[in-house]
């Protein structure tokens, strides 16, 4: 499938979307030369890893103040990124007790409980084993926090940006898992992180024998220290505090251990005062990252709206794009590939009156189910929870050709 | 399909797999809490872009001596790395007058020739037009330097280090093109760098039309200073060079343009002489990248045999791969996504039972062509071409578990 609907493959667009700088050029007269083609230019850089150039000033943004130190997040800056992967030096970060520096040849991961051969094993045994990788995406529970009204000077960084999207290489847990041998009545995992906080929460065994990943590489290259290094677990589609970072101990049990993360944190408080607890999956959900607040239109005419999809439970099959608040709605071209519980880049031409327009996204995956509207999503669940917030979001393009969020 | 073969999935393997510092838990003793979980971690990074663990210490290797100064080249260590994608800052580099300081706001892009309608393009006017992302390998022609007899101290960094693979984003060719509109007998198109080198190559209509893309962003990001910040042209599947960084200016001919770097250079010397002018494609190629020169077996047991494969004429299909120097051969396992153009992991489970052991891998793409043996390829082309070498490549294991390759 191409990115470009048959319908921009036309002469003219092009002269309508231009004029910012550009333009047609004048006769054949000598192009100028800039300096940096009359000169010699840096050499290969040493140390041999490369950085993004001065002029790109990208960065994760913290969310301040932090509840207490160390336990803080920082958001991934859609609205600046392209495609679907995100750079390591750019993954969205989310620490309880900061990142430790841990030696991998120091470190041990254990496996115990209802199992018939506890194991203790190193790096080295780990990365050993048969392994697999998966472009997969990990959104935190706590993203896009609107249940209460959203602040509109939010951008989509400060809104969605507890997400991202990587290629995780690793172990599958289910190998492991086989070779130390389940005992009767297995049926949760505790995982343990290494960190000061030694983060734990209670995976389901069914989720476990789902794809999930004792990771020990992102993009190709080994974990970043914030990402869990020497060793995380990843499971795909579940909320991100489940990929325990800095990984040490998995015991088996045959019931949820009932950790701090799973009873007082990352539950669901529902309106009548009792909480969902265990709400695992990232249900489909979507955001349109250009346009998105703080861009600016500078004049009516050619935009392309993009954005993204991604679904806990699977593929994107669809993702609709209305331009006037809802009430018409336009199907957007997916970027292949089109892969299970990974991001899925959209996009769609738009041609933008110069009056006002209300920009909003909705997702649908292969299990039919589709993002819903803020006003259902409350009706369900009322406004104080914290987490799994999935609702379409909206962009309202002022008349100037301003951007920002509306709820 | 699983990275793991179903024949691995048993309980036992891993026993053989293990012993090298883990091993069987002691009873329940408690566990040894290390320094780091006793402690709080660092903070968020700030500035926000983050960094490789210290712990690691990967780097592409320039190649020494550059033939003269920026004329360099720098590998990606592919013998440390896992799955497709290739973090930026260890994407291999090419320069031929080293790597100029862009500023974005004042780079233009000149479409002229025949045309029916030249243009200027500002990056703003190029980032506004309709995108697509694409992930592909890249590979310099260069790579593999082995037409004469390879240096057996090589690395796969050495041999195959100028290979890469990223999520490309940018504009596609054939939009902009049929914007300009192409006059009568266009046929070539001359792509012109602001390097000082101001590199150039003709790039063949068709080829500009197949997928080319004119990129802006890699993995996510705008591009890096040593891939063409900020604008390269991205040829799917043909050799590295003309996929012209820091583009500048697009020129439509009715015939080749004749540059030096496609005349003198980047020509393949031939028996009887004569050279072949023009071969663009980068046919289908593997090499196994686990074990490689380097690395160290330390025991016998089992082992994963890792590697990539790629063709520049579309998907592959199928990677054999060989531990007795090609008298028998077992399939690999094919780690999905398969993309057209671009880099798939390959994987197969192997015993080494202590002896000596000539792995080889060779490749099959959609086309049926299958990556030949070293002895056919020299016997069609000779040994004075320094490019386009594709030929079965070998890593011995000696008694002892060192590897290097053997020719």
């Amino acid at each position: 499938m191409s990115a470009i609907p048959p319908r921009l493959a036309r002469r003219g667009f092009l002269a309508g979307a231009l004029g910012w700088g550009g333009g047609a050029l004048a006769g054949e007269a000598p192009l100028q030369v800039p300096v940096w083609t009359r000169e010699q230019g840096a050499p290969v850089a040493t140390p041999g890893y490369g950085q993004p150039s001065p002029f790109e000033r990208l960065a994760r943004k913290p969310r301040t103040p932090p509840p207490f130190p160390g336990a803080a997040s920082s958001g991934t800056p859609l609205q600046h990124l392209h495609g679907i992967v995100t750079p390591n030096g750019l993954h969205f970060e989310r620490h309880h007790a900061g990142v430790p520096g841990i030696d991998p040849d120091q470190h041990r991961l254990v496996v115990h409980g209802l199992v018939e051969r506890p194991l203790i094993l190193t790096m080295n045994d780990i990365v050993r084993l048969p392994a697999l990788s998966r472009l997969h995406f990990l959104e935190c529970s706590g993203n896009t926090p609107a249940w209460q009204r959203a602040n509109p000077n939010w951008t989509v960084q400060d809104t969605h940006g507890l997400l991202s999207c990587a290629e995780w290489t690793g172990v599958p847990l289910a190998t492991l898992l086989d070779e130390v041998g389940l005992r009767p009545g297995a049926a949760w995992i505790l995982a343990e992180g290494a960190d000061g906080a030694a983060m734990s929460r209670s995976i389901p065994l069914a989720a476990a024998l789902d794809g999930a990943i004792l990771a020990y590489a992102q993009n190709g290259e080994r974990l970043r220290p914030e990402q869990g290094y020497p060793l995380r677990l990843f499971l795909p589609g579940l909320e991100g505090n489940l990929s325990i970072k800095w990984l040490r101990r998995l015991k088996v049990g045959d019931q949820p251990f009932q950790t701090r993360e799973e009873t007082s944190k990352y539950t669901d408080l529902m309106p009548d005062g009792t909480a969902r607890q265990f709400s695992l999956v990232m249900e489909a959900k979507s955001v349109i990252t250009s346009p998105s607040a703080g861009h600016h239109l500078r004049e009516p005419g050619f935009y392309e709206i993009a954005g993204l999809a991604w679904s806990g439970r699977g593929r994107i099959t669809a993702v609709d794009v209305s331009a006037d608040g809802g009430a018409t709605w336009r199907p957007a071209v997916l970027q292949e590939p089109v892969l299970p519980r990974c991001l899925v880049r959209f996009r769609l031409p738009w041609e933008w009156d110069g009056g006002p327009a209300l920009l909003q996204s909705r997702a649908t995956d292969e299990t039919g189910y589709r993002q819903p509207p803020r006003n259902s999503l409350v009706e369900a669940r009322g406004v104080n929870s914290l987490y799994h917030y999935n609702g379409i979001y909206g962009w309202q393009v002022a008349a100037g050709g301003s951007v920002r969020h509306v709820a």
